[in-house]
């Protein structure tokens, strides 16, 4: 890693790296932070590592601001997720992590200002998967779905490990995120996963089996797309909040439904609230990529430097 | 008016300012703004007053935030506008006005983290009119575009003067707070308004003249709705950003379009990107109403008590 008080320069940073002797080291990292002792100093978290995500609570009680794309703090255990919003409301240093649901797109920030407003979220209904909505887009009459997952996986569509994808666990964590920004002490197990694979691809151990799993269960996804299709629906991939309860799933989308025409890597998040009774707040756009993370992260740079 | 420094209820507001004696008086109000000297003072304009506008830059210059849902400000000439941009960011004093587009919508703070964060605005397609929405969502054959429009100022759904309305004025404003959001420094005047109005409604000058004029020109606009029919499109008021020019006016929305199933009170505004390049980023939901309006005002409150 590279420790220093001076910028580096985009134009060759790989170069300075792979000059650097120094192994990365989170407490030298910590360490130089604070021994800089600058008024606006941010720790930003663009990894989607545990060890990572555990440091943030020593850098928040030293006043310096978090922001991350990594889901892991958010969604991880309720007492840990509330004792970063207490850590971070007591030394009154930002925790911001927008990023986790939608990308860029102002999902949490929305969310935020509705219930600090006195709003009530009534109900939320989002597709929020780049991957499923990839997948089940191009899953069609005359390709197997084994097809078009692999495909996915070899685009990089998906996760190298695409049951991560596919279980709806990446899902479950942001509506979990989404829940608790709304007001909700839930934990990740609370969250009801009504999975469509069957029970070989659920418990596959490994990438080869879990596509063999696939291939086997050709007419079980078959059916899937055949029910869908006799409804003139599409298949969505949809995470839920109502009544204190979170839900992920695949559903069976018909026409005119704000999902059915949702397009690549989009994202959408209806908020049906109190003031946002009968037709809700929505909020749409791509919801994965680099360009549009590094979007929301630097918005959330900003909103503390502003601060 | 009523002028202390204790907490006026909520449950006999009305009664306290029909005892109160005082006159109305900007003066007053911003003296005694000043003498009681407090750390977070937030003047809040709910109305939509140019002599209240104008109180704005004493406010800010006094380091009192300013929050409004009032768009005189914010479209007003160029350099009245920037003029007061320059006080906020000198005497560091929020100037917030997120409900004079869409309402409680996110869309003027999206919009700003867009720019903000080196994104560059390329388009911005809206529709942006509650009452223009309710009288062409109702101009069905059978019903003359005379009646739709007396229904909507009968039920407040347009001003008194429904011509503000029709006219795309109030509109016009909107796209021009919006554009200069985006950095583009225009006036009110360079904003094309390619009205829909035969030229006698349009030169109308009093109410009932201008409803006269709607009932004369009758096939006018029922050619305006056969048009749109004949393409299985519907007829919405849009405004347009693009190249930086802006515009607003009637258009044939086709199928599949975002705007096409719009409902109710529902604005909807489609921003293209540098980084929301192919697929826009859409921010959606009722735009107008009290309560929304409302709602927006509180939650530009709060991000100055965040600051």
């Amino acid at each position: 890693m590279i420790l220093g008080n001076s910028p580096i320069k985009l134009s060759n940073w790989e170069e300075k790296l792979d000059q650097s002797d120094k192994i990365a080291n989170k407490d030298d990292f910590f360490n130089h932070a604070i021994s800089l002792n600058l008024r606006n100093s941010i720790f930003v978290d663009n990894t989607a590592n545990e060890l990572i995500a555990k440091e943030y609570s020593r850098y928040l009680e030293n006043s310096i601001g978090v922001v991350t794309c990594n889901k892991i703090a958010a969604s991880d255990l309720l007492s840990n997720y509330l004792k970063l919003k207490n850590i971070s409301r007591k030394y009154g240093s930002s925790f911001l992590y927008e990023t986790n649901v939608g990308a860029g797109l102002p999902v949490i920030d929305t969310l935020n200002n509705l219930v600090a407003s006195g709003d009530q979220i009534i109900e939320i209904q989002a597709v929020l998967s780049g991957s499923l909505n990839f997948i089940f887009n191009n899953f069609k009459k005359g390709i197997s779905f084994y097809e078009v997952t692999k495909t996915a996986q070899i685009n990089g569509f998906t996760e190298p490990d695409p049951k991560i994808d596919l279980s709806g666990v990446d899902v479950a964590r942001k509506i979990l995120i989404l829940a608790r920004e709304s007001g909700l002490n839930i934990e990740f197990d609370e969250i009801e996963n009504n999975s469509f694979l069957p029970d070989d691809s659920i418990h596959a151990t490994d990438n080869e089996s879990f596509f063999n799993s696939l291939k086997k269960n050709d007419s079980h996804f078959n059916n899937l797309l055949e029910s869908a299709e006799k409804k003139n629906s599409k298949l969505k991939y949809v995470a839920t909040l109502k009544n204190g309860k979170a839900s992920v799933g695949l559903k069976e989308i018909p026409k005119n439904h704000d999902f059915y025409n949702l397009k690549g890597s989009d994202n959408i998040v209806l908020f049906y609230t109190n003031r946002y009774k009968n037709q809700p707040l929505i909020v749409k756009g791509a919801g994965a990529g680099g360009e549009v993370t590094a979007s929301g992260i630097f918005a959330d740079i900003i909103r503390i430097g502003k601060k």
